[in-house]
């Protein structure tokens, strides 16, 4: 069934034939109905949202709304900073701590009249430890996926039309994929995410949404309030969606993830590769292209390099817990930190000359190319909550600090499966014409 | 009078004839002598640090300290978090605020073994509003400069031997020259401000002291341990200062604050240039060299284009601020916010392109000379406490991103006054060198 866009149901709103008070409801009845099982939400902010669905009930009636997203229900991860809303890292270090201001995208978001109805679970330090209850939508023996769990998860039950998680290695585009819902990660730097606890290098402000148009109408409200990262240029492109385009050649990756895939994905990503042949795409495969094996080489190494990258970057604040806090850190991150004191100064410096290698080798082969297509993921999400799932297949998206986007329309084991699309650097409009051209296919 | 480093004075600790507990005693006398006219500090950790001072002590006795500043006084800006003190941005909005957690430079010392004796005065955001009552401690009629308002008075007045500050317009080197100590601005991103209230695209630690010595092994001790900003190169060279190295040829550069200068300062500036090709030094001018009338040029607009970067980069959290705490706002801060809002994202990646351009300008021309000299301020310290001084002199190390080190080795008005020196990005250590021959000349 085809969700409609914020934007499609807009017009009726000064009708007074539906409003942002009714769509808030909705948004409500649905979490009292879902939330129980599906433990999406650390925090809900209900009386605020339901006093701001008022107002932009009233703005839409006067003709007078702030913007295109005016009355919008958003829910955001727990790493991002609220004034009006505790945020607690999926830690037990910092439960219940108030930051007294809002994230860059918070404030962006609620000056364009956007509706913050709660925090989402994630995991520890949006990493790998899962201290949250969420399950996936689809199946709540399995897990939805992280670190942006509960955005993943709000989302693809229902509950929220968008939402806000991020992205270091796969915590966005995995959830969306098991989730079963759309999920964006931009070019590095071009949303503002500071104000987040979500500082490493690879690190972007991620989208969960229903509809491709509201994600891009979300990142466009952020981008022109409060623009990129400082120091990078912010995301550009049209206020709403951009144009379907269909690709003429696009490159597939199979990247190190393929290995691991599922029979059921492998067969679903062959069968989407037939397809967009069907539909007059030069689908390029490693075995046909002498610059697309070079790539695939170059990324074969993406995830120990990601690995070291994060770790290194983690070892503050991750040191300064384990001594203030001995019981209040995983296990998990305490390895982190092992690998982090193996290394030098001069070994990370040694490890982002080799990103920036894998970036130029990226940039220069998908310069001949519309786009690039791979899984979103090894396949379904696995059983059990524990687990967060393999994020291979998200690595180096991530480590090229290039845009991709995961679209819920695959599946296996009768369970929802990303297709990701990548682009390059700083073209995230371009990308979305392609994703919005398959989408509709 | 010469300061013995830190360094020198630790042979002295194994036999027990000098010890940190000693030091800190000296450190506190001192404050309690000078703090009451200076008001450097807002908050003192007296307790911990005696405790700290004494195991300090204990591990020289034993000849296991945990690193060459072991036991060494340090006080940081209040900007920059810290477990046991809070951090109050110099706002009203943020007074007793508590981090849970140490900042990433903070985290580094305390494992080095230095104690964090306390937290100093900023203005509010480290901008231009002084809420502070901190006085010069050579003249208490005048300003000690901000930012770092008290990093720099409370080492002016000898009551830490190190501060740590920050610097994103002119925030440690003017007050450094106003003070009468050392300031040091290294390359952008060399050392690791995560979990400081300091999120702009120039911003850098800046660190003061009483000698080079003791100003570069905290550096490498923050370098060493948590590296630079993530993404960014980490602080490289020796653990001790690097050897003296005399240049053979510098650039003067005038820039737009020469206009400015007083009459004191201009012909403090010029005995110095006498006095360095007295020593054999090359000192070329703009009127002697077509290459550095351009940089004159390219950095003609400095001030203004780093006024615009800076304040689309503080509509966040700015915007939020204002609406969440109306009162709470300076009216200086609201103007800069006026100026964002008058900026699109658009603006924005066009200052940014212009910062580029002016940054190769900066490495092409440089990289016929040892270093470039500067004054580090206009004059010495203007009278009155409300005003923090004109940062112009500090605005091209700034906005270029290039090391920079304020020298108290002039006189304006019977008062301290900076020689300023810089250098290429990444090349501190042998800015390092080029202010070590300077030093003891």
């Amino acid at each position: 069934m085809r969700v409609p866009s914020y934007a499609e149901q807009t017009p009726t709103f000064a009708s007074g034939h539906s409003s942002p008070d009714d769509m808030l409801k909705r948004s409500l009845a649905r979490i009292d109905e879902r939330e129980p099982e599906v433990k999406a939400f650390v925090h809900l902010a209900r009386e605020r949202a339901l006093r701001e669905a008022e107002e932009a009930t009233r703005r839409w009636h006067e003709g007078k709304p702030r913007s295109p997203i005016d009355g919008l229900v958003v829910a955001v991860k727990d790493i991002i900073e609220t004034e009006d809303m505790p945020t607690g890292q999926g830690s037990p270090i910092w439960t219940g701590f108030e930051t007294r201001r809002d994230a860059a995208s918070v404030q962006a978001l609620r000056e364009a009249g956007a509706i913050i109805l709660g925090k989402t679970a994630t995991t520890e330090f949006a990493a790998t430890e899962q201290n949250a209850p969420t399950a996936n939508p689809h199946d709540p023996r399995r897990t939805p996926g992280g670190s942006s769990s509960g955005s993943a998860a709000a989302v693809g039950a229902g509950m929220v039309p968008v939402a806000l998680g991020s992205q270091v290695v796969g915590s966005t585009l995995r959830p969306a994929s098991y989730c079963g819902c759309i999920g964006f990660k931009p070019s590095y730097g071009t949303l503002n995410r500071s104000g987040t606890y979500d500082h490493l290098s690879q690190s972007c402000v991620g989208l969960f949404g229903q509809t491709l148009e509201d994600i891009w109408a979300v990142a466009q409200a952020i981008a022109t309030r409060v623009g990129g990262d400082p120091g990078e240029r912010p995301l550009t492109g049209p206020e709403t969606l951009p144009a379907a385009r269909a690709p003429k050649r696009v490159a597939v990756l199979e990247t190190a993830g393929w290995a691991k895939a599922t029979p059921g994905a492998v067969e679903a990503f062959e069968a989407e590769l037939a397809r967009l042949a069907a539909h007059g795409v030069e689908v390029v495969h490693r075995t046909m292209d002498g610059a697309v094996e070079r790539l695939e080489e170059a990324l074969s190494g993406a995830f120990p390099l990601t690995t070291r990258i994060n770790a290194w970057e983690m070892r503050w604040p991750l040191a300064g817990y384990v001594r203030s806090h001995p019981e209040g850190v995983s296990a998990a991150m305490r390895r982190r930190l092992v690998e982090a004191e193996a290394m030098t100064p001069a070994d990370y410096a040694a490890a982002l000359e080799d990103r920036t290698h894998v970036r130029e080798i990226f940039a220069d082969t998908l310069s001949r190319f519309d786009g690039a297509v791979a899984l979103a993921a090894t396949g379904a999400a696995p059983l059990g909550l524990g687990y967060t799932g393999d994020p291979v297949m998200n690595v180096p998206a991530s480590l090229l600090g290039v845009p991709a986007i995961s679209l819920p329309l695959l599946e296996d084991q009768g369970l929802p499966l990303g297709l990701q699309v990548m682009g390059l650097a700083g073209e995230d409009a371009a990308l979305m014409g392609l994703a919005a051209w398959r989408w509709t296919l």
